[in-house]
């Protein structure tokens, strides 16, 4: 049976909130473009130039800046203003300055929970954006390592587990995504809890539930986090 | 006397070209500005820009085609077009999927020393941009240990040799910049060589050369490096 000495968690909607960000900003910017199209249609439209971009961009706030810039300018004909332009701009400074709020219960559970883990960060986006955020959410000094990957694939979790020593067997990953933090994880043997947000982006989207008795758990809350561990231990 | 084990390099400007497109498609880019400014005027713009959002934007192309199109506006008064904005957009793209072009000797010098040393690759910019320029470069399966970091200073690299158990003595960083890869790396007792690239950007200026008898060397070429390394090793 699988024993937790490290955990995994996963950054943006685990430990503190993002999506909700996003979506405020998106709800901006679908009001600067809604003279020329509805709601759905600049969805669509932005949706399909990020992943167009992404090879490019990878994730994270400057490259979804630059693929809404160049939405609405494909959106508008050419018709946006520079100063409307601007104001995509701003919308893109300010998710890259917008303070960290921690999810629910998250500072609680780490101090709780890390007298007796190891803790890794990892996460996908920008560097420098990702580190930024870390320092602001206090939680540094929690992390043992901090691991911003390109992509959460099943090579980037093999490679993470190897540099640091750790067995397949003695890790669980902490996350909201199935795509990122939890099908890949498993797929190396290692457990995987799934911590769902309210709300998830399109790309991350997954159809159906993984079948792993005893290595995949989904929780509400991660409050429920100690109880699982400890429930665990005791099997 | 320090022992080289290990070899730090830098990517950009040392082993492949950067600076050179990126003053190509500045090139570009004040031609595209030029009957609203002269070409000082819009440099000394967008350097300001780019040091104003460093904090936010972090290095690499996606945050200095942002600040591009931000000087744009400005420098316009809003009058610059959406599509001379997408142009600018589409350099930024340029950029990110240029091919890249190894500095001369880089391949042959790698290949020579991989034999009695290890090598780290340690860059700062994005992520994903860096990781495929690694890919594309051929150079990446001589590298024991990729790191990208958001800035290159003395705590990084403490943080990059505690991580590898390298040792300060055992460890030679071999990068054209001063400021980022020799200056801080000096500073740990460590080992730095010097190879500079015809161009600077601005922010990497520093004024006067290191003092670091027996730990500070200046090449003209990498070629240079593998002679180097043998003198020292039998001093």
């Amino acid at each position: 049976m699988n024993h937790c000495r490290v955990i995994g968690f996963d950054a943006d909607d685990t430990l503190w909130h993002n999506e909700t960000i996003f979506a405020a900003v998106q709800e901006r910017y679908r009001a600067l473009l809604a003279r020329y199209h509805d709601a759905e249609t600049v969805n669509r439209t932005l949706f399909a130039t990020e992943m167009r971009n992404l090879e490019l961009y990878g994730y994270g706030v400057k490259g979804f800046t630059l693929s809404s810039i160049e939405t609405a300018i494909d959106l508008t004909r050419g018709e946006i203003s520079a100063d409307e332009i601007r104001t995509i701009l701003q919308l893109g400074q300010e998710m890259l300055a917008h303070p960290v709020e921690l999810l629910d219960g998250v500072a609680e559970v780490l101090t709780a929970l890390s007298a007796a883990h190891e803790f890794v960060l990892i996460t996908k986006g920008d560097l420098s954006h990702q580190q930024s955020k870390l320092a602001k959410s206090g939680l540094a000094s929690h992390f043992r390592a901090v691991e911003v990957v390109a992509e959460k694939d099943e090579a980037a979790y093999a490679a993470i587990l190897l540099r640091h020593r750790i067995a397949p067997g003695e890790f669980f990953m902490v996350g909201n995504s199935l795509k990122s933090d939890i099908l890949p994880v498993l797929a190396l043997g290692a457990a995987a809890v799934h911590v769902p947000y309210h709300v998830t982006w399109s790309h991350e989207h997954v159809e159906s539930l993984p079948d792993a008795p005893g290595r995949f758990f989904q929780l509400q809350s991660i409050r429920e986090l100690p109880t699982l561990l400890r429930d665990h231990a005791q099997l």
